[in-house]
């Protein structure tokens, strides 16, 4: 079983869902990328004061927060793409080319530095 | 034509990424989390000083950048998901769902309060 | 009447509210800088859907939440700086000082640029 | 020797940088919250990688990068404050109080739970 995300038909929801609210004069993206960042702190939040390795255990009621956080996060960045017509697999593709680029395995083979920190 | 993520494949390559360079020993949640974080600020950061005019009509070149940035989101949020085994169509429709309920259209409509701010 | 604040008593009085809830234990660098993003991003909630012009005129209530995410930030910054032993003072002044060069005010007059986007 | 920050020189600093730049007009409360995010996520990139032990060792180098972090987020909460009119001691001392009252040493003794999550 194959996990897809219809991006359109997600889109499409949501194009509805701000329709029927009377809320695109509040979506310009430059208030999506804010609702965005909020919606990606609060995620962060659950994992704060975690070990790392308690961020691998979590109990299923936190999972459950978390997965929340999760979906607000994608929609809020579907909304932003769809109003800025951007295409996510391409979007994807193209950074995910670059970074094998920016970080040959060979070079950064376990290494966390930043591609620019590599003279 | 339409768009479609085809999830499984692009964690499979983000696994396969991590692998061939002996990253996972960084991927816990909680660094996913905070890379995350990292990536949607340098979102936010292209928008700071922007009026929301503005960021209706993006330059070509501006967009792009925009483009690599909701890229870097979304990768971060597919591969902290592949780890928490969150199924992202789920959690986004049961999501939809709940604002569907927290925010029915006639007691929200052109309003951007908060679901708490009504009584 | 002057604007002072004491670093050293607040963090002192920061030191004691940890010690006295064995909270040092959880008060590493990386988890701190993820709580001062916590609350960086709560500030930044109560300003996602307003207009510029709304964010200048905030209601007394607005404004009393607005200060207390304000407090919040500033607390887990001198927490942070407090434990990495950072000098407020000399760390504002220097980043003043780069300021005034990086952006030297007949170049930036009236521009919101980066620095990097000036030839 | 004893670490002050005087507010109001550098609220007046930060006004002459802005005035000398005609910069006021970016400066709104909105778009201040979201540049302070975006110096808070800098700051947070330093440390996603790293453990939490490797946070509280930084090499000097590494210091001088998150120092310079640091002042970039008391820089824009000054800013922000001055814009707004708060008085941080004001707002430091009400919420120190508040999570007095909020966290008991004896309830919250040695956990890292949200005071919403005590019953």
């Amino acid at each position: 079983m194959s996990q897809i995300l219809d991006i359109d038909e997600i889109s499409a929801r949501l194009r509805a869902f701000a329709d029927e609210r009377d809320w695109n004069q509040f979506h310009s993206p430059k208030n999506l990328s804010m609702a965005l960042n909020v919606e990606a702190s609060e995620l962060l939040e659950h994992f704060q004061w975690l070990t790392e390795q308690q961020s691998l255990s979590l109990t299923k009621d936190k999972l459950a927060q978390v997965e929340t956080e999760i979906a607000d996060v994608l929609i809020y960045l579907i909304r932003l793409s769809d109003i800025l017509k951007v295409d996510l697999n391409l979007a994807v593709n193209s950074k995910m080319a670059l970074n094998a680029q920016k970080y040959p395995s060979d070079k950064v083979y376990g290494s966390s530095k930043k591609y620019t920190e590599y003279e």
